[in-house]
């Protein structure tokens, strides 16, 4: 064998979390940044995340803890980045060192807002990663409940099927599963694209849409997925599987995801900006609904995508939500 | 225009009271068969059902109501058929005329267990009804939320499309939306193995699986679905139409759901027959489980469904719920 690989978690948020915890159960040390000091802080003196999941108990010899993102880059043979979309972009500016040769996995959702890249997409022009050595990981997952070690399924994507079983391996435990598969553009898209139907799902709730409604909506939203995926990226893959059609049914189903909590107060008559100051934060969705509508654009041959241009006029347009869904209810099916 | 034809409903429960109140938005009057003279009676007296969706009112103007099968059967050019499929024969013996010129509908979730034949078929071989003349009507839709006139989608299913939208538009209003398809053998599939599927999801949900887990069975559900009926009926169909996913959805995550209810007992650890007493019923997926099982014996090139074998051997062999489904899990991905 060759000397074992190091791992590290970029992020302090509940998937980051989690994903800590996930990798503990596998491996000696973990490698672990994070912005806050605070948070650093008490993670060592009180061995939990005061933020988040503040119930898994995490032992201190597993962990190598740091506020420096250099000193956790230089650590780790394999990255996981798990920092949401809209920030991930200043955390990387304070990486100096080359890391053209580390293995790179992205368990974020969405798009970078800068550049309108995947994320696996960034890495490769930015930092010159081969993609082979990207990677990313896919739900369905609420980090909650890898907290209460409650049966998940994950599924690591990476055009090197035998990397993303490697990696794969080092979140099995008696409570995660895991698949692989070789469809990184895909599960990327997907995972971006689900936050956008949470916040469709939400809003309808708020709208006072019931549950008739909402399984036509999710009905509508993985045939709408489907043709978007295929559209920027053409492979055989069935839809269906846990990571796509999964990945959405968990997220947009949940009281708990935040992008249907935040559609959830569009719906009831909030304003966006009041919505986000109410939730003290912004949902990844709401990144994710321009970012995919401007790469729908972008397509000469534009695919029909009622329910993310729905999304979109209400979140970007000022456009009345009731108004606008009494339209989409007549392109469902 | 021919004279309008004249419809009925046979079936006194939730949905054939919602199918009645759809229908009465459109037609000026409705034939009803009910069995219960009590039911009738109260009706009649208080223009709503005693036991059923009581905050809708009909105007008894447009109601033709009898317990006498054969007035209403003779009254009908279309009957649709709202009666449990473990009952529905015992109804059917009652019937004395010829109802072979009729058009037959039928919301009927399942397989007649004396049969094992599908409800159209047996219409089909018992009554001489050509497969034109014979519809089914598929949801997502709870009659509660037809109850309360939320926005809800059906799907029609007729060989002979043409007939299919007649009867869809005596559907459509404000509040009902329909599409129609010609396939008739797959939806009928389809309707009675979401109500397994939502045992399935009520035992996971009773032995403590999460939201993650949920999700995951959900979509390995739809791709069983999927093989079980392109086995049964190969054409070419999407499986994610709202008539088969949408309608597994709004079965499987609704706490609503009897079936699912059902489920959820067994999951908790009652038996069957202790859930079925406490529940006063026996939901339609107990039956649809047995079925399903012998339509897979019986093909010489068996089907992969792990989950509806799962529910069989804890409906059917009296296996242990939290160790078949541990088992499920490995099989699931």
């Amino acid at each position: 064998m060759d000397k074992p690989l190091k791992y590290a978690v970029f992020g302090a948020g509940s998937w980051a979390t989690a994903i800590v915890k996930m990798l503990c159960e596998n491996l000696n040390e973990v490698g672990w940044y994070m912005r806050s000091v605070y948070t650093k802080e008490h993670l060592l003196k009180e061995q939990h995340n005061p933020n988040y999941l503040s119930s898994v108990e995490f032992h201190l010899e597993q962990l190598k803890i740091s506020n420096d993102i250099n000193e956790i880059a230089a650590y780790a043979d394999v990255l996981i980045f798990v920092i949401p979309s809209a920030f991930i972009h200043a955390e990387l500016e304070k990486l100096n060192i080359d890391i053209s040769n580390k293995t790179i996995v992205s368990a974020i959702k969405g798009i970078m807002p800068e550049t309108g890249l995947l994320v696996g997409e960034h890495f490769h022009n930015v930092y010159n990663i081969p993609y082979d050595n990207i990677a990313v990981i896919a739900g369905p997952c609420h980090a909650e409940e890898v907290a209460l070690e409650r049966l998940s399924y994950l599924t690591i994507s990476c055009s090197d099927l035998k990397k993303a079983k490697v990696i794969a391996n080092k979140f099995s435990s008696d409570y995660i599963k895991t698949k692989t598969n070789d469809d990184i553009i895909g599960v990327e898209y997907a995972v971006m694209l689900k936050n956008i139907y949470a916040i469709a799902a939400g809003i309808a709730h708020g709208l006072g849409y019931g549950d008739n409604f909402q399984s036509v909506l999710m009905s509508n939203a993985i045939r709408e997925m489907k043709r978007f995926i295929k559209k920027m990226h053409k492979m055989k893959r069935n839809i269906n599987n846990s990571a796509y059609l999964g990945d959405l049914l968990v997220t947009g189903y949940s009281v708990f995801s935040r992008n249907r909590m935040f559609g959830n107060m569009i719906g009831k008559g909030y304003t966006v900006k009041s919505a986000q100051m109410e939730m003290n934060m912004v949902a990844e969705g709401y990144y994710a609904t321009k970012s995919a509508h401007l790469l729908n654009l972008k397509n000469a041959k534009k695919t029909q995508l009622p329910i993310i241009n729905a999304v979109y006029q209400i979140l970007y347009e000022g456009k009345n939500p009731k108004k606008v869904f009494k339209k989409l209810t007549d392109k469902l099916n």
